[in-house]
């Protein structure tokens, strides 16, 4: 029951549609007995500023997540930036102080790990293709190289923005091997795709899955649809698959832990 | 359950935990079956332009309420305006069209006036007297002109202001006898509390009580308390009292319509 008490959380993002966030924390609030709602706030790249500045002014707001595609705008929006978030460029969860100023933190990475480890993948010592490079895949580059990936090789359509998070993510993860490379699965253990390509019908794959083997992990970031065409095909070439909203699952305390004024865990 | 596909409402308020809009709207929203929600965003009157400013952002956004302390301010802030909202010269409903212009519009008055009659106090007639000359207090005096009220007076701390709200009235329901006077409620057949006082504990009464006589109906329009000082006083002295609450519940309707993009039927 929402009332003039209730302290509102919010999920901003465009489209807006697909995200799975509201259910998540609002189960999550519910269960610990919180008075608190989160609703998603539909907004395109230009009204972001805006959007920042109001969320400042409202008191009884907690915080918000941004999601596609404003977590790397939205890093130069916060006031104050938490360490793992600067390394990684990128901000998915945003808490609001007393006095307004808005402090950004990233989650994704941690939680896609999470994720992996509670379905039995634990990506230590493996090699890791990384599909795309904004800023979940930063994040998740990021948290597998703290993970202790074997190696990652990260590929984006404009390769120039691969080799920069390549250079970033190795230089805050020395000892591990990062580096640019193509959408090509032969020879690794686990694929992740980072990219957006597979939220709409009509997107293509984002690797040729005919080159996929049948022992390599496929895993998706995509909430919805759940079983993806990479995932499906993926799973009738016999390969294991691991779900988007794992992602999600597991990072749903830790965001809401963040915003509720919990120390800053993201990394 | 609130998904990324629900349409957003909200109350911008200050101070907002005594507000019951969220409770009636999402009441009725449930009722009509609606994928719709209302929230409480606590904004102080600084806040209130980069509010608007956001709101026309916010692509699911369907509109919002606006009340104490920012009906008056608010109606300079939306791009356009109903004729009554302009006449009474303050709003407390606001549609976000698609293109994301805010229209206002201002219900208390209709929804108080509906109030009455759905308690059996028809005002067509009656003696008046008015306390308060903001925001609700003009949107009352306005739609109990219009329903043919015998007199209507209109008390204030700063009498002046008093004096211009009842000229403003005065012009737009001609023939009803509207003045500015004292808060003494001797010869009136109906009082009605549009101050803010009574919201707090320790607010001085709106007028004294001592003067009430017992077959004066006394009206308020403060939700929280239901029974404030002023009605349970004038209750104790033999007088038949109304609640604030009967103004929100018949107004609710016309407020989620208005805000759904029908017709404009403030008045």
């Amino acid at each position: 029951m929402i009332t003039g008490n209730t302290r509102l959380f919010g999920i901003v993002a465009d489209p807006v549609d697909q995200v799975r966030t509201p259910q998540v924390l609002n189960r999550l609030f519910e269960q610990r007995g919180h008075d608190a709602v989160l609703v998603p706030f539909h907004v395109g790249a230009d009204g972001l500023p805006r959007i920042f500045e109001a969320f400042r002014q409202i008191r009884n707001l907690g915080g918000f997540i941004v999601t596609v595609p404003h977590k790397v705008e939205a890093l130069a929006l916060c006031d104050e930036i938490e360490d793992a978030a600067r390394a990684i460029g990128a901000v998915n969860t945003i808490r609001r102080e007393p006095d307004g100023r808005l402090v950004g933190g990233m989650f994704d990475g941690i939680g896609f790990v999470a994720g992996l480890k509670a379905r039995g993948h634990d990506p230590a010592g493996r090699r890791v293709l990384l599909l795309g490079a904004g800023g979940a895949a930063a994040a998740i580059a990021h948290a597998l190289a703290l993970a202790g990936v074997g190696s990652l090789t990260i590929a984006n359509r404009t390769l120039s923005k691969a080799r920069e998070m390549a250079e970033r993510i190795a230089a805050s993860a020395p000892g591990v091997r990062v580096e640019a490379g193509v959408a090509d699965p032969s020879g690794y253990d686990m694929v992740v795709n980072a990219t957006s390509l597979g939220m709409r019908p009509d997107d293509p794959l984002p690797l040729d899955v005919a080159t996929l083997s049948s022992g390599t992990l496929v895993a998706e970031i995509i909430m919805k649809p759940e079983m993806t065409a990479l995932l499906g095909q993926a799973q009738a070439r016999g390969c294991p698959v691991h779900l988007g909203r794992h992602m999600l699952e597991e990072q749903a305390a830790l965001m809401a832990g963040f915003m509720a004024g919990g120390p800053g865990a993201s990394r």
